[in-house]
């Protein structure tokens, strides 16, 4: 077993390559490599690692990380959300053309590797249904959502065509998100849990009634494994897939935070409304009914209690 | 007024051109200049028409049609559903980095001019609800609707920037074609009406019970022209809208046939059914509820019989 990662070096890059190499198969057959691409050097979190610093839209990249063929290629690269509206010309072409580059080398190579895309649930827009059901159309609201979603309909056609076998999930917001802060406008979803739980205050910037979807990592990297084992013939031409959260109010994040973490922790949020924030999250889905990837047998996080757990053992460094 | 077209040698940009310039205004401003471009020379039916042979995808091109800055621009240029099929690059290459580099030089350029782009019924794929909401998923079983459907996110992108001021119309099946048969597999829904008008055998390869969405060739072009005038403030964020049609089975089609032409002429229509064109045809939208086209003020073709008269008017030329 040949796996490729690509965007390797990134924070779900990262704990997938940890946890191939822990279990050590895939498909039920041994891994004997896996690659590791991204624009910085990703960790080689084993010997069955190599990490190769490269651009994938660079001239003959593509085609090298092909060559051979790998068995199952995990595309994850791609310029974020907020990089992506702030330089447009840099989404188009990372998030685009990127992607067509490596879906031309597929195309062009022997072989039909499978091919796991991580989509998001940015290619949906206001206004919405509650809950979203899986044939919802798209109208992404951002660059990065449409990137997403252009990605997503050539995915979709390349498979069809028979260039690889291709299947794109669409995350959910991953809380909670390990590490430092950021500006990002979801970036309070993970901080008022991994902040209070560090001892350090957090702020949120929104109503506790603002209700969201939220899957840990370790369901994040889950669902990319699944997507690598599953049959694709049982997903017909739909070759791009709502993955289910857990969806709750930030009232009930705090709750459970207080549930597995004791009230002190909670007393560390801050309530300081930013009608900025608030416009933005109010344009965000809130729920959906995922019935297709839950028949697939994509497996949620039970509760976000099991999700603020799921932080404490896997990425919780006592301060 | 300027107005551009392009694609302006196919069918419909021809009756667009000429319509325009019969009317002789747009937005209620009087046309001082249509230019036509495609990749053979477009009729110029006026002396307002001035006719380009050029290919939007060599360099320089684009930038050269926005020059000065056309107040509307027609984006009518495609490779056709059977032709990208065929060849997957040129569909990608004209369909999609086309469009792309046209919307790249009206980025580049000053002024946001309204963009009327039209996409197809093609961008949905089976299996379908009866009938199809406007909030339907895009899921298309071909790489000229996958094409379409990227241009048409595209669209809606630019446009949320600013970068001009689109709209994406996705016409229906247009008969009755005017012209020869040809292969498309689509093709006898105009030929079974066309064919005996002029007193020659049509063949019918599927059922009579089979359901399909129809628009004129003149309402697709009053589609266009409603497109470049209506306020665009009133679409929102979603940008692409679905055209109505008048949806009849072949059999009303037939009985439609009769009322304006007499039964001799639907005793011309030969049944062979054709178990290919069957199954491909069985993938296709046979019904939409376009509430919102219609709210916007899109008036679609009265009944089948319409239709019929509108070719008779527009189109027939006595043998």
């Amino acid at each position: 077993m040949h796996v490729l990662i690509t965007g390797a070096a990134g924070m779900l890059g990262q704990k997938l390559a940890r946890r191939l190499a822990d279990v050590g198969a895939l498909r039920a057959t041994p891994i004997e490599r896996i690659d590791l691409v991204d624009l910085v050097e990703a960790p080689t979190v084993s010997a069955l690692c190599a990490a190769r610093v490269a651009d994938i839209c660079h001239h003959g990249v593509a085609e090298d990380l092909v060559s051979p063929m790998p068995d199952v290629i995990f595309h994850l690269a791609g310029v974020v959300s907020g990089e992506a509206e702030a330089n447009f010309d840099k989404g188009m072409a990372v998030n685009i053309d990127g992607t067509r580059t490596l879906f031309d080398a597929l195309r062009c190579a022997e072989g039909t590797p499978r091919v796991v895309f991580t989509s998001s649930i940015a290619v949906f827009g206001a206004p919405f249904p509650d809950p979203i059901p899986d044939d919802f159309h798209l109208t992404p609201l951002t660059s990065y959502g449409t990137q997403k979603m252009v990605a997503e309909a050539l995915l979709a056609d390349c498979t069809r065509r028979g260039f690889f076998d291709g299947i794109g999930i669409r995350l959910p917001t991953i809380s909670v998100r390990p590490g430092l802060p950021n500006a990002a406008a979801s970036g309070f979803f993970s901080g008022i849990v991994r902040e209070p739980l560090a001892g350090v205050q957090a702020v949120l910037p929104v109503s506790r009634e603002v209700r969201h979807s939220h899957a840990s990592p370790r369901t994040a990297v889950e669902y990319m494994i699944h997507a690598a084992e599953l049959d694709s013939t049982a997903l017909g031409a739909h070759r791009n897939l709502t993955m289910p959260g857990v969806s709750v109010t930030v009232g009930e994040q705090i709750d459970a935070l207080i549930r597995v973490a004791g009230p002190n922790t909670a007393s560390l949020i801050v309530e300081s409304p930013d009608p900025v924030i608030a416009e933005i999250v109010a344009g965000w889905p809130e729920r959906f009914d995922t019935q297709r990837a839950l028949g697939l047998g994509f497996v949620p996080d039970g509760s976000y209690d099991d999700i603020i757990r799921a932080y404490l053992e896997d990425d919780f460094v006592s301060g």
